[in-house]
């Protein structure tokens, strides 16, 4: 039977054995419930927005006719208009609605500090940006041809842009060394490697702000990857679903605004057809459920292209006509923007200081809605192996779902991704203290472990990292510590 | 520039030049209005049903509270609840709403006359049938491998199942001489030329009821199929997203069904897991704004690959809910089947009736919101060219846009598939008065011409063959005629 189906369906290609993902099952199994299952596991994986909620929904509230399929002309709200039902019902158009496009153009606009211009016509609807990046990789490569990626990367874009267009993603290693910043010499480095492999060449895909490492991209590492796609006739897809919640400096700044400024050097060339923004509603205003991504090229070809794919993922217009009419109300959507970034930088704040408090610190960062973990004191070793072991403790005894860098595909073990915008600030206290709980416990262990082998005199350095294995059964036993 | 993006995104795979894409262009530059365009193109290329958008209409009317967020518990509508907004925003599993996939798989029995069971947890949600044929091709096949599919058949799947998959799509060759039934030498012509190719077949795709053929396939050509697929050990990938449309005997019958009762002949072979249902609310429902499509199969491997490729194309959280509480109303729902059918059997009969008028018949149907209409009649010769020479009369002097066969790949000159369903009465009879003038224009000229011809005593079957052409520049002059 089995060969009777495709390889993309008969085979793993699609990644959900990593630990990502195998987190979620572990979460699914045993969800953690303030009152019905308080020792149950958190959800720290989820890179979701929870935090400015309830500003949507007072909006709705006020502007209940929106939904009922009610025109709001002019201010006043009209009679149910039975043809609204109907042109929605019927609208399969892949341009998508245009007073929807017109608004997110103006959002992303804003987000952008209104420094960059962006035309409607240019942009394409798609059902999330899943759908937005493999849709670009289908326009920009053969399968087989490579894309270059710097690591640590988001563990779904294996399944995304990799899956069904069988286009390879070539790493581009960041190093802790340099707060992973991209380097010259990294890019230069990953290129080399992919030629060896045989691998063409068609881009790099960067994701900025950051996912997981919550970091905004400056303006030199910008500035090197331009020159270097400039150099090597190549495309950029820049993955920027997190650029609305940079809560701190420095700001953001996209794709678009650094070429902007690098133009001058490079006039005549046509970089800036090969630069293809991804966009999406599922992160800045925490709507994931309604499915809202988009591209943005000034490449006419990809438009035509892009749009044509659409038809496999085009936004419900029930939806498209809602969150047109949320976007529209400019000042709504302003406040909710500021809010949203005060709301992400106060539980930020909290991340990281009772991270501080469990003596662990995070890659200083200003954006999105995670933070990238060093735990590399905690490690028993400095192997992947290790890694993993941790991240099994820290599921099912510490009862987190994190996710190990590994599955980001870092090239250095101990860091974890762990999300703190998908949850109550309730919840988020109990995560922070089972952690603080646990971290101090292996230090403990260790002090103790180590002063009893001063005290007999049989101090090894090898054994002090060795021993916490055994250590860990300990905390089996105790593990309501982390309830 | 152009060589560094895909061939997908290069080249015209899509297949937008052919006629039943370009009548779609023209009718945009000019479409038909009743008071401000009447002299426009009537839109008659497009399978949209609007008959009994007035019945949603009036169900949305009555149950406001569930558009508005609210739900809708044991018959009362409770208030606004804060956390059902939240939740559809953040919903994004690709298992979809479970309620709603209970209403669809009860919807599905119902329409196959509860002689089938379908189980929810068989059922993947797509952003409509276009995303459920595409999933279903990356699932089966490899690029290059093919798919038999009969002719006529839908011009759309040129798009859907090949272009980004790049599976190979094979005709089997339907005659009007059996109205176009299957049979068991098409299929096996068709299998062998294949393999003439050197093209692996996967399996067969149907349409049942057949676009544009508007007809149910009967038990006995389904039990063909059985046996065919059976012996050759392939798929059937059977698009039914036409069942609920079935306005006259006889009654539809779906793969399931015809499965069942052929099982017993063959039992013990693993045929259950190799039949694929794709279905979707845009035809039925009239709702291809709302973009919900689906995949029913009994095969685990294809449901779990389906559902994580559901990834690229989910559908919204608030347009599930919406339709989930839509069909949740039992009675509603046979009321609105039920109603639909009678609506589209007395619009069936308007358009037959009305080309019958015209001296057109069609092929005797009893689905669907098309005819497919024999205009052999009024070609200048038995050949495509002379069919592609009466389309262009037919949108650029009668100003309709309808679909020649030879974009459905039809074998034989002078078919077309003429829409009935997304229209009003009003703006039918204005297309069929049209139509008469046209054809019976046509007629009165060939007479008139052969009766100059037999008075000249220069009657040649050629220059009879030939000489219309010429005629129609005089219809031009007259086009106000079809006004």
């Amino acid at each position: 039977m089995q060969q009777m189906l495709s390889r993309k369906a008969s085979f793993n290609f699609h990644g959900e054995d990593s630990p990502y993902f195998l987190g979620w099952k572990e979460y699914e199994k045993n969800s953690y419930h303030e009152v019905h299952n308080p020792s149950g596991i958190i959800q720290m994986g989820l890179a979701e927005n929870q935090l400015s909620i309830d500003l949507l929904e007072s909006w709705l509230a006020k502007n209940a006719s929106v939904t009922h399929f009610k025109e709001d002309r002019g201010g006043s709200s009209l009679p149910l208009s039975s043809s609204l039902f109907r042109e929605l019902a019927l609208f399969q158009d892949y341009h998508g609605l245009p007073a929807f496009k017109k608004e997110l153009a103006e959002l992303m606009e804003e987000i952008r500090g209104s420094k960059v211009r962006f035309d409607p016509n240019k942009l394409v609807l798609t059902a999330g940006a899943t759908a937005a990046n493999e849709t670009l990789m289908f326009c920009l490569a053969e399968p087989g041809e490579a894309f270059l990626i710097p690591t640590p990367y988001y563990p779904g874009f294996d399944r995304d842009v990799k899956w069904r267009t069988e286009v390879e993603l070539v790493s581009i290693h960041c190093s802790s060394l340099n707060h992973f910043r991209l380097t010259k010499h990294a890019l230069e480095e990953a290129y080399q490697r992919a030629q060896k492999q045989k691998l063409k060449v068609k881009g790099v895909l960067i994701t900025n702000p950051s996912n997981p490492l919550g970091t905004t991209m400056s303006k030199d590492e910008l500035n090197h990857l331009l020159d270097f796609v400039i150099s090597k006739k190549i495309h950029i897809v820049s993955d920027e679903i997190y650029s609305g919640t940079v809560f701190d400096s420095p700001s953001f700044i996209s794709i678009t605004q650094a070429l902007l400024n690098h133009k001058k050097v490079h006039a005549g060339n046509d970089i800036s057809k090969r630069i293809h923004i991804v966009y999406s509603l599922s992160k800045d205003l925490g709507l994931p459920g309604f499915r809202v991504g988009m591209i943005y090229s000034e490449n006419e070809a990809i438009i035509s292209a892009a749009t044509k794919m659409s038809s496999f993922g085009l936004v419900s217009s029930q939806t498209q006509f809602l969150l047109s009419n949320i976007l529209s109300e400019k000042n709504f959507r302003k406040l909710y923007m500021k809010e949203n970034q005060k709301r992400l930088k106060k539980r930020h704040e909290m991340m990281v200081s009772g991270l501080e408090n469990a003596g662990i610190s995070c890659l200083k960062s200003n954006a999105g809605l995670f933070c990238w973990v060093d735990m590399r004191h905690l490690l028993r070793s400095n192997t992947f192996e290790a890694e993993m072991e941790l991240w099994e403790k820290i599921i099912f005894e510490v009862k987190l779902n994190i996710s190990p860098g590994s599955s980001c595909h870092c090239t250095e073990p101990g860091w974890f991704r762990i999300c703190f915008a998908n949850m109550s600030t309730e919840t988020l206290n109990v995560a922070l203290q089972r952690i603080k709980t646990f971290a101090v416990g292996i230090c403990e262990d260790r002090i103790n472990y180590q002063q009893a082998l001063c005290s007999s005199k049989k101090s090894s350095f090898n054994k002090w990292l060795l021993h916490p294995l055994s250590l860990w059964r300990n905390h089996q036993d105790h593990e309501s510590k982390y309830r």
